[in-house]
């Protein structure tokens, strides 16, 4: 649930530079969609190919293309990016809720930890020994912050989530309920009964500003150095990642994807959900790997669309299963071929 | 762990509308697997080739099919359907453990949040704002009921979930532990430098009634409308739901399964476990789904049964492979025509 | 976060039966990479074709292969398997973390519940009716233990983790932050109408000693019997166990992988990660399966190494996979040879 702010259209459009048409005085207080929009709401159309859709919007105003016809009796915002101007509009119209500062009667804070201005800790919060939480931060129902831990100012750590000794958060970041940080990475060594040791798992893992990461999902602390998670990634639930892994600034990871041990994702590299990393592999600024990929371990994806078990270009991808889907046809074509030969053979051993 | 209570034969035989063959007197307190049954305890037998087996039994009564024959010294319930008399029996015998209502004096309940008669509140529960808890519901251990939260009569929310502000749960639903209901959708939209702003993650999830949501699973709210997960829907542990995907009645969801935003299931329909769905996907009525499949954003899943990535019909499926076992086979064909054609070419080129 | 004990080269070399080359005195406090070891730390080099890189590193003492020669000015260690001696010996540099002894005053255990000694119980801990924690538990932050619990000696339960009411703990288990042991399997019976009625789920767990569990792991409840985790099995983050599934001793499974109902995997298998297993299959010992492979219900394993989607004997899949990407070639091929089947036919009309 957000708080919801009123704004006038004028004062949306200054927001996002667009240039309005129609009453500039007109009311917004929410985002909706084009088709559920009625009064009070603000809409966009990415595509002008839509505009038609939107003469029959029963919005307040909407958001549209640069260079978008007027339509009639409609109140306008146009844009260069008019879904870009939403998601702005939005975060003005529905700030994310913020819990007034308080610490809960029932939080458990060690005498040790330093706690910032403005902070708020909800219902059966633990914050370990030493561990540093900046102003502005949010702590809601059963986090668990672990000794010498830092948290980054504005962050918002949502319920259950829990963060092991030592592990290091930015500013704003965002996690989502019962992500798990810093857990012991996986790794051991056999010995001569196949009993394993656990290698050490000593090292720790660094989230820098403006992270968001989701629900339930895992990141393992280094086992000798550190796993770090670049400025402004934005990784989705149920994610798995080990030790060692460094994620570039503006990753983007989605949901169920799982990267080995030591693994480097560079900046801006796109990943699909469900995809899964060997040790070791890197994946090049500029690459976008589709979703149930394969990575072998040490592989490196540069730049381009990849896909596939195990990831191969998309381009390859393809024609591979072109080919894939012609093998039927292609065996016909062979069957054909042995019936012509056959027909001349016979007619040659005919002339002899 | 489920409360134990004593039943006849005869009672239970009324209860699946089954004929008692033997002493339907003999008391039950328990349903156990053929193997292992003995005294006091109920098994059943599917499948009428498994009979033998079953006269080996040292249960004190057993389901068999309808028209299998007496076993002598047996005592048998007959019916239509073993496995789900086995099922219903096991209902009555080991109803769920229903603690008693309470509301532990560790748990945090908002002022304006209502909670119905009979409600079990465990330790370390909080419940927010406006939310309305009805009655018969069981709240266990580190619960995170969020503000404007609507839960329906009798379900059961085990330990640790988080409910965000403002989901609806339906009556009798079953959320186990650690299940993530409503965490913002994975939607941004990348501005001039890739920095993402959020896409607006607004709307709500609803589940229905009689739902019941495997461990760690995570729902996402809706980005503008909802997320609605239908009647006696059943989702196993681990699954991934986006925002705004929509899950029909009925629908059987298994384990590590990941469906993106705004896809569509409908009613009835059946998907295995790590089965991953691009986004605006729709799988209709009457469609069965293998496990690990893969489903393209926008495609239409037909009635059926569909296995593989990209997801096809099984038999088209089963056809490419064997297609694809027999390629070394018409690689050897294609050698051979060659060898046989060269041979032809020679005796030629000597007739001229 | 882990405790430091310094320890002198002479005590370390002891307890791995290495040889000391060098100042035997010389104190050490950490252990550190090979790059990133200065000072009071030791590394090792498990490969002697690494021993070049060895002597730059600045490590306070190596350790490394039986036989490497003596590096000038350097304090080695030299053992038969050096990354195992490195992990032995990490483990009395950092023991892990033990919290003393204590109740935390918001922990809630009731009162049939038996606890053993030095056991530490944190905040928001909870711990039911008639469970037995033994000597020298940790029990951290938000913790369940449902109802007839068993925890084995110096089990570590991290935070947020839920234990099912009756599940079975063996000595010196680890479970990482939010596994969830206990839950019910995904199994039901449609009636008429496809509604489904829950199959009984009234199993339980057993986790043998030694066994170590990652974050968000679940492993569901038997339905009629046990599912059970053997000795000193290694399981990773976000792993899917179902119902009645049998684990062998020191079994490791990696990240994202799930285990359908009644699955066998016996001792010493290895499995990678994100694999999927249908229902009744069984892997014996002394198989190795490659991450992301498929593995079809009631499918044997045998031992070796296996891959792909069905699984396949990684030879099979490699062959397969090297026929696929000849398919081109092969097709270009066929289109020769149909080009002159066609010329000689036109020679032999001709000759007519």
């Amino acid at each position: 649930m957000n708080k919801i702010s009123l704004k006038t259209v004028a004062e949306l459009a200054a927001h996002v530079n667009g240039s309005v048409n129609g009453d500039s005085s007109t009311l917004i207080k929410r985002v909706a969609s084009l088709e559920s929009a009625s009064e009070g709401e603000i809409a966009f159309v990415e595509d002008a190919k839509l505009l038609e859709r939107a003469s029959e919007s029963r919005a307040a105003c909407l958001i549209v293309p640069e260079g978008a016809p007027d339509l009639e009796g409609k109140c306008l915002i146009k844009v260069r990016r008019p879904k870009l101007a939403f998601a702005l509009i939005a975060e003005i119209l529905h700030p994310p809720k913020k819990e007034q500062p308080a610490i809960h009667k029932t939080a458990h804070i060690a005498a040790s930890a330093s706690i910032g201005e403005d902070v708020y800790i909800g219902p059966y919060v633990s914050i370990g020994e030493r561990a540093r939480v900046a102003s502005g931060v949010q702590l809601h129902h059963g986090a668990c912050v672990g000794d010498e831990v830092c948290i980054g100012s504005d962050s918002i750590i949502h319920p259950n989530v829990v963060l092991y000794d030592g592990v290091t958060l930015g500013a704003r970041v965002i996690l989502h309920a019962c992500v798990v940080v810093g857990a012991d990475g996986f790794g051991y060594v056999p010995d001569e009964e196949n009993l394993r040791h656990k290698f050490p798992q000593i090292g720790t893992v660094v989230i820098e500003d403006d992270v968001e990461i989701g629900a339930a999902t895992c990141i393992d602390r280094g086992a000798l150095g550190e796993t770090r998670i670049g400025r402004a990634a934005k990784i989705d639930n149920l994610v798995q990642i080990a030790h060692n892994v460094q994620i570039g600034a503006r990753v983007v990871i989605a949901s169920q994807t799982g990267i080995s041990g030591s693994t480097v994702i560079e900046d801006d590299a796109v990943i699909g959900g469900q995809v899964g990393f060997g040790d070791h592999a890197r994946v090049q600024s500029g690459a976008i790997i589709g979703s149930k990929a394969g990575v072998l371990p040490g592989k490196i994806v540069r730049p381009g669309v990849w896909w596939g078990i195990p990831v191969q270009p998309l381009e390859d991808y393809k024609r591979l299963n072109a080919h894939l889907n012609r093998l039927p046809q292609l065996r016909e074509e062979v069957r054909e071929l042995k019936r012509q030969l056959k027909e001349l053979q016979a007619k040659l051993d005919a002339q002899e």
